[in-house]
This record gives structure tokens, C-alpha cells and sequence, in this order.
């Protein structure tokens, strides 16, 4: 049985914690903008909600591949009108668009990332474009190897293209790549395509039970290869 | 005038030095297969001399896009023939031709690079492709942000193709990413794509004079942005 050679993450969610990210991200934007009585985490909320279908009508051809930036500014767009928001500075927008590039990461990531690159190549298997994993990993000190996934494979996660093309680029072989995932349906797909899987829970990516848009997946839905409670213990499940 | 956001790198010859490193691992094949009488820095030279006639054959269209990890392949299976060796094992063979993935940097490379990623993003912009470009950056601690270059554009240098699709990748301006070579043709096509230029010399690059396959540039061909000796000045001339 060959070993894992490479270790590939899901990163929104996963690995940084979009919800608080983009809140304060929010905040600033209100501040610059004079706007009140906007809750920024239900903004952040509302924003996510618009994700999986906007990326649904990629996946089934509605719509060309674009990066998710662009993606992201469309549902901007659509929310800042429906929040009646106008009259704001373009500069502005983008900036509040990317706020999805100076996301948190979770307190466990960094450390755990270092010691599982000792061992590991390391890699994003994520929706997200090239120039956000890079200011992502500029902005927290994610130790990335390779930046790979959607847009290499031009198609969204959970299209099996992104994780056979990720692992093509890497020149491995499935069953030697690692698909590290907070969320079941990531797993299933990385599965699917020869991939070990490890699910990590993070029972906070939506804010407190009673407001969440999503119920966090706190249980593995397969017997994946690996099943811990944050980085760390992954880390040493990996032997680092 | 916008402001350099990101430094992308050649790295064959400008940030590794490929003459040394394979005549380190042609040493080892040579010592694995009971070869006598090679003289492995010449064998070195000869496989390098193969590069850009391969490359050409891809640019023009007599061939079609392939990974370099494939093109060395192809090239040292003809040079092991030409020099009469056979009935090796595979696995020799290959790591052999993965020797490109284990090349040391140039001494003043890594720590200059630390130095530079504090300002800068830094990418590789290099024919290599991605698996190389991890290989060598786990092998000398080389902090890429991204890797970019010729397999994202399944084209090779100095295709302007290859430059433009890095440049998008990134999402920033042509004049807001500065390519860094030794080698004034490299230098001369990112500037068409309206790239800035550094031009950094390796008078190693292919060995003593007297026994060279190619003459190392020793003086920029146009007023290059900056001109340096090394990693160490560019950083410097850089404000890092």
C-alpha cells in the first residue's frame, strides 16, 4: 500500500474561519461608509448562503467557470442592493469582496501546519482562486507547497475534476494524496476519486447553534482514514 | 506608476544551480550501476544542451505540451543510449531524472528570498513543472507563495503565453510583477508582456570558462530595471 506523499485542504472553513473574517471585514466597511444597524455576521452569513449556488450553476454549466473573487463580487453586488446599500466607492466594495483574502485561521492551524510540512507536501485543494490562497497564506503564515484545485481544474468542488486534476499536477497517484476536509460532502467526492480522506470537525465555522445558515457536520458520514477534533490531533494521528 | 506587488523567479540557473546537482546525481547513478569512466559534470552539459532544442519543438507545435519532468525523460533515455548504457532498472533511471527535483540553490538564494517575501509575493515563473517546483523548494527551503510558469499555460518560455497566464493567475497588473532571470532572452520577453526586469548574474551557471556549452550573461542586453550581482543586492535594490 503506498504512503501519503501529500496532504490537501479544503480551506474555507477548514483551515480559516470565513464567518468572523468577513464580519469584520463588514464592520470596517460600515464604518468607512457611515452605514448603521447592520449585523455583520449575519451579512457574512447571507454572503456564504449565496455560495453554493452560485458555484451550483457552474458545476452544471449555467454559467462559464470564473474565479470565485469574481463570484464572490457578483453575490456582493446582489447583497450590498438588497441591503439598499448604494452610493459606496468601487475601492470600497473590492475591498469588503476582499476580506476573503484576510481570513483568520483557526488557532490550531499554523503550528500543526508546520509540523505535518516536515513530513508532507502540502497543498490547497480549494474552491478558492490562486491570488486569494496566496493572500490568505501571506496573511496567517500558512505554509503551503502548492496552491492547486478549482481553478487549475477550471470546474468547483465537488466535481471530481479539481481533486483529479490537483493530483495529476502533483504527478502522484491518488490513494498517495490526503484530502483534509471540515465538511463530509468534500471527503465523499476526494473519496471517489482514490483519495485517503481526513475529516476534521469545526463546530464553529457557523456561529452559534440557533442562527446557523448550516449545521456544522460534527460526525463522519464514511469511516474515513482519519477522524480528529482539530489540527493537531491530526497532525499526530499522521505520525508528525 | 503601480508599485511591484510580486517577484516571479526563473529558477534553473537564477535560483538553483542545475550543472552541480546533476552531476551529484549522476554520481550516484553512476555508483548504484557500476559505471566507470563518466565524466558526470560533461553528461550534466550534454543533457542541458538537449533542453532548449526539446522546448522548441513544443513552442513551434512539432510536439505537443508535456511536462519538463516528461521532456528530461525523453532526453536522458537518448543520452543513456548515446553513451551505451543499458539494462538499467527503471527505478535508477527515474531518480536519475529526478535529480532535477533535488538541485541545491545558489548560497545567497534562500536567505535573500526571506528577506524579499516580507514585501513581495513570490512566485516561481519557470519551464519547470509544478511537482519539480515543489521538489526543489522542500529540498532547499525556497518560500514560494505560488507556483506559476509554463504548466499553467501549457506553454513554455519564452512564449509570451506562459509570462500572461502568471500574470493573471496572480490578478495583477503586468507592471505590478517583476521577473527575475539570469538570462537576458527570458528578461526580454517578460518585458514585451510589460513585466519588470531583474537581471541577476550566475557566472557559474555552466561551469569554467573553456569547457562551457553556453556562455553565462555577464551584462544586461537592455536597461533592465535592476541589475545585480546576487539575491543578497537585488533584495537591497528592492528596499528589503
Amino acid at each position: 500500500m503506498p504512503s501519503i506523499q501529500a496532504l490537501l485542504f479544503d480551506v474555507f472553513g477548514t483551515v480559516v474561519d470565513w464567518r468572523s473574517g468577513i464580519a469584520r471585514a463588514g464592520e470596517e466597511f460600515g464604518r468607512e461608509n457611515h452605514l448603521a444597524g447592520i449585523d455583520w455576521l449575519a451579512f457574512a452569513d447571507q454572503w456564504r448562503a449565496l455560495y453554493q449556488p452560485t458555484l451550483e450553476k457552474v458545476r452544471t454549466g449555467q454559467m462559464p467557470f470564473r474565479p470565485l473573487d469574481d463570484l464572490h463580487r457578483m453575490e456582493l453586488d446582489a447583497l450590498l442592493a438588497s441591503h439598499r446599500i448604494s452610493s459606496v466607492r468601487e475601492e470600497s466594495i473590492d475591498r469588503l469582496n476582499r476580506g476573503w483574502h484576510r481570513l483568520p485561521a483557526w488557532p490550531d492551524a499554523v503550528p500543526a501546519l508546520a509540523r505535518m510540512k516536515k513530513k508532507y507536501i502540502l497543498g490547497t485543494l480549494s474552491n478558492g482562486n490562486i491570488a486569494q490562497m496566496v493572500a490568505l497564506a501571506r496573511h496567517s503564515g500558512l505554509p503551503w507547497d502548492a496552491i492547486l484545485g478549482a481553478e487549475m481544474a477550471q470546474q468547483y468542488k465537488p466535481r471530481p475534476e479539481v481533486y483529479k486534476k490537483s493530483i495529476e499536477l502533483l504527478r502522484l497517484r491518488p490513494e498517495e494524496c490526503c484530502m483534509v476536509a471540515a465538511h463530509n460532502y468534500d471527503l465523499q467526492s476526494a473519496r471517489e476519486c482514490g483519495m485517503k480522506c481526513a475529516f476534521v470537525t469545526r463546530p464553529e465555522e457557523y456561529g452559534p447553534a440557533g442562527q446557523r445558515i448550516a449545521e456544522p457536520d460534527l460526525t463522519p458520514s464514511h469511516p474515513w482514514d482519519f477522524v480528529a477534533g482539530d489540527f493537531a490531533q491530526l497532525a499526530s494521528q499522521l505520525g508528525c
